[in-house]
């Protein structure tokens, strides 16, 4: 049996029957066969004596449950790992960031309490998936749409804690969540914003309530569990139209990305796009490679002409009337204009709802608020996991070249086989900054694992250097990120373990989250 | 002299000697001279025994200087009562909740220390105005907008905290907030968000960092004094355009709004606006008196028939590129005409920036990114003050007639002179949600300010009954507020309560803030 650190094997076994005996033998897994579903198969230690493996996990339903799960919890000192639908690939799944955690499985809370298409939001349990949401949605001809993440099949409530990005205007997953229900560690319900007027109207209209706003406190922490959550959607957009700029020289991506933030800045670009240099993305030959290699502007100007390639390249998605959306597109065009040889090109647009035939010809549904799993076409044959770094850098043409040459010396020092020719795509999923991200695979390879953890590590100690954080990140590396959050000899973590204290103080909730451990771990893990 | 609470004189003596040891005698005010400038002027408790009168103020320059004063409060448990510029007049002024409290006045702290019009945002210390602010970017020519909300005297930091609201996209300010440095009881210095990685290039520009989003806790809050704060401006629109839709029937109301609400949540329409009934504005007769007190819907119908006078009224503000903003004004005008007789009136347009004549003719600069204080015309010649009783009410027409109703019913009971003719504008100062703002005159009378805080009370109550709470109050009614914010026997108060006990151990700390008190004074005051 394997067991929580600290817990004797007695203790468990008691632990274990009185779990059973408040939500029901059948949901308290304890077998290795059971409890192996919980491991995260995309793990960074995969196989490896450090990986976090779970004792056991439970599945209640219902805050009364959940209560008496935390009683329990709170009795033997059982660290809980609580997980909505535990889809995260690619930072940790369904797996504890602390090897030994009870898994707290909240899959069977999964009902969509409501949904308002004239206010335009949802009010949904954390076991509820981007699915589920999407097809209560069109069961009932709702004209709302949600912003899924790719893939679909996690939770709103998981991805939005954990401040996901999406694709439409709605794409800030964090900034759509309006009002929570909170079980705190002695099993006390709380319920923040508008929630803490009983009776309420607004509780999924407004944020902030009244006095401190503690909603983001339950993001991305492991101060409570969160059992309902309140999120904006979007009201179902006339249409959507598309055009891609794309310009010719190596110094035009500042005015580029000049003219592109006070577009995003000043609302006329609400969605999220992507920059990158088609360069990079051409098919490889023996000169590109060379040039790519080299970095030489000139040769690499001289080889985009030739080829009649764009240097940089950033397509523009709108949504909404019609003819606002036309409307935004000409602007964008008329300032993009100031660049010289700047390019143009319409791409698609619709009219929705879209219809059965345009939807079956389409790739990639996700942009239009309807999740599926068309990303894991990317994965290679394999069955590779990723893995994704994603520092957020300024919205400035400079920070977008400085952080390419930085990471991919990474590569280079490390003699990563990418290094030649590595480029990092630019995404906008939120407002004011750019995310840089790149992802690695993640194989069933020790020995390439271990090369990857130790080129991510480096990746944080370059950025972190350079004033550049990362947003989100695999258990594995919570702490590594959280130690770059240093200010004031890490006075904000300080404040995030004062508050652990009170709100937790025997520490049974997901020990080790972004670095935040309980009192007694803490000294063993400083 | 006057004491704090709980502090004996010679203690008091003393630690006055050490603020003015640490700050400078020239910082320290204690003669009543000088404290009674702190006053609230505009109390609803005005002259009466529990009007709060803090026992002195210091005004710090510098963390340093508030880390010394953090200390001797601790030492000799002395509550501080922090202000930015103090100028919050309607929600306490400069003046403390608790009486006796010492007025720690950020006004010193005034320093601009960054503005970008490239990613559009600013640095704030808390002692910069919204005048201050404009006259650091008109100056340089910086092509950003603020939005100062009514009067501009006040400061960013501190209607920021307090989640004001203004007139342009920009007009949720809270939502604005992008990283604060925060020096907390015990004198420690926190940055949120990006500003805890050293050397942050972000700090202004991503707002959650990483792990828990704790920048929420420092709005409408004792946990911390706020000593640097991150805004995001807006890009210097190209152009503003205004028009006007009206209809004529009572129940044309349920489809405007639902309209309206389309407009707001997909982000066609993104600035404040105020709907209203012209029906209640028209000078008053003996016959629309009449109507209005029987609240007879034929009657006044005909009346706004046979007088022209729509029977409601919503003006739509459009900021952004001239082409963009004539197509959303166009779409609203196409979504309106459903309702059958709607009408539409183009109001005034312009382009930016506005030319010297333009702004000479015009009445209110406020929409347009300049501060003033025009908002005090409004007042009355007696120097009259006002308070404000808001509560949040859902984006429906549903809504918007039974609060009408129920406040009307308040006036009435209570005899009220306004009861027999009394409507409530309703703002969109926040996105998804109206605003439901009523101004009480502040006289200086002590039997009306009675009866002006009975009928307050009594609309909290009412209000809290039907599920709307208020989203900000003066200091005199924040107990009530809080009191109204129950759900689960005040689970949130007291989660509040138990993060206060914490990081605040001595409660020195605006006790009593938003309901929120300091352990030792809980007893007292529950």
């Amino acid at each position: 049996m394997r067991l929580p650190p600290g817990v004797t094997s007695a203790d468990f076994s008691k632990a274990i029957k009185e779990f059973e005996a408040v939500i029901g033998k059948e949901w308290v897994f304890t077998s290795d066969e059971d409890v192996d579903l919980y491991r995260d198969s995309y793990s960074p230690l995969w196989h490896e004596e450090d990986e976090p493996i779970p004792s056991a996990a439970v599945a209640p339903d219902g805050i009364e449950q959940i209560q008496a799960i935390l009683k329990i919890a709170n009795a033997y000192k059982i660290p809980l790992w609580t997980i909505s639908t535990g889809r995260n690939l690619g930072y940790g799944g369904s797996a504890p960031l602390l090897g030994g955690s009870v898994v707290l499985d909240l899959k069977r809370m999964n009902r969509v309490l409501e949904v308002n298409d004239k206010n335009h939001y949802a009010l949904v349990e954390p076991g509820v998936s981007y699915f589920d949401l999407y097809r209560y949605i069109h069961e009932r001809g709702l004209k709302v749409w949600l912003d899924p993440p790719d893939p679909g099949w996690g939770s709103p409530v998981g991805n939005c804690l954990e401040r996901g990005g999406g694709y439409t205007p709605m794409r800030d997953h964090y900034d759509a969540v309006c009002g929570m229900e909170v079980v705190l560690a002695n099993g006390e319900v709380v319920r923040t914003g508008m929630g803490a007027l009983p009776g309420s109207k607004t509780w999924q209209q407004y944020k902030y309530g009244f006095g401190p706003y503690v909603t983001g406190m339950f993001s991305q922490s492991n101060f409570g569990i969160v059992t309902k959550m309140g999120i904006w959607l979007m009201p179902e957009p006339e249409a959507y139209l598309s055009g891609t700029v794309t310009v010719s020289k190596h110094d035009d991506l500042f005015p580029l990305v000049e003219i592109f933030a006070n577009l995003v800045n000043s609302g006329t670009l609400q969605a999220t796009t992507l920059l990158t240099s088609p360069l990079w993305f051409s098919p490889p030959n023996e000169e590109l490679d060379a040039l790519r290699y080299s970095g030489s502007v000139p040769g690499l100007e001289d080889y985009a002409r030739r080829k009649n390639i764009p240097y940089w390249s950033v397509p523009l998605p709108f949504y909404g009337p019609a003819k606002v959306i036309a409307a935004q597109w000409e602007y964008a065009k008329e300032k993009f204009s100031s660049i010289p040889g700047v390019k143009f090109e319409d791409g698609p647009s619709y009219r929705f709802p879209l219809s059965a035939d345009q939807l079956a010809k389409m790739t990639d549904t996700v942009p239009f608020g309807i999740p599926s799993l068309q990303i894991f076409s990317i994965m290679g044959p394999h069955g590779q996991g990723h893995l994704g770094f994603s520092p957020i850098i300024p919205m400035t043409g400079e920070a977008v070249l400085e952080s390419q040459k930085v990471f991919t010396q990474v590569y280079r020092d490390l003699g990563s086989p990418g290094g030649s020719a590595t480029t990092f795509p630019i995404f906008s999923f939120f407002a004011r900054a750019f995310v840089n991200i790149y992802l690695f695979p993640i194989e069933h390879d020790v020995e390439k694992n271990r090369k990857t953890r130790e080129i991510y590590r480096r990746l944080i100690k370059e950025s972190a250097a350079r004033g550049w954080g990362e947003y989100r990140t695999h258990t594995t590396f919570m702490g590594d990120i959280s130690d770059t959050y240093s200010f004031n000899n890490h006075a904000l973590r300080h404040f995030h373990e004062t508050i652990k204290d009170a709100v937790d103080p025997n520490g049974i909730l997901s020990p080790g989250k972004c670095g935040i451990w309980p009192k007694r771990m803490r000294k063993a893990t400083a």
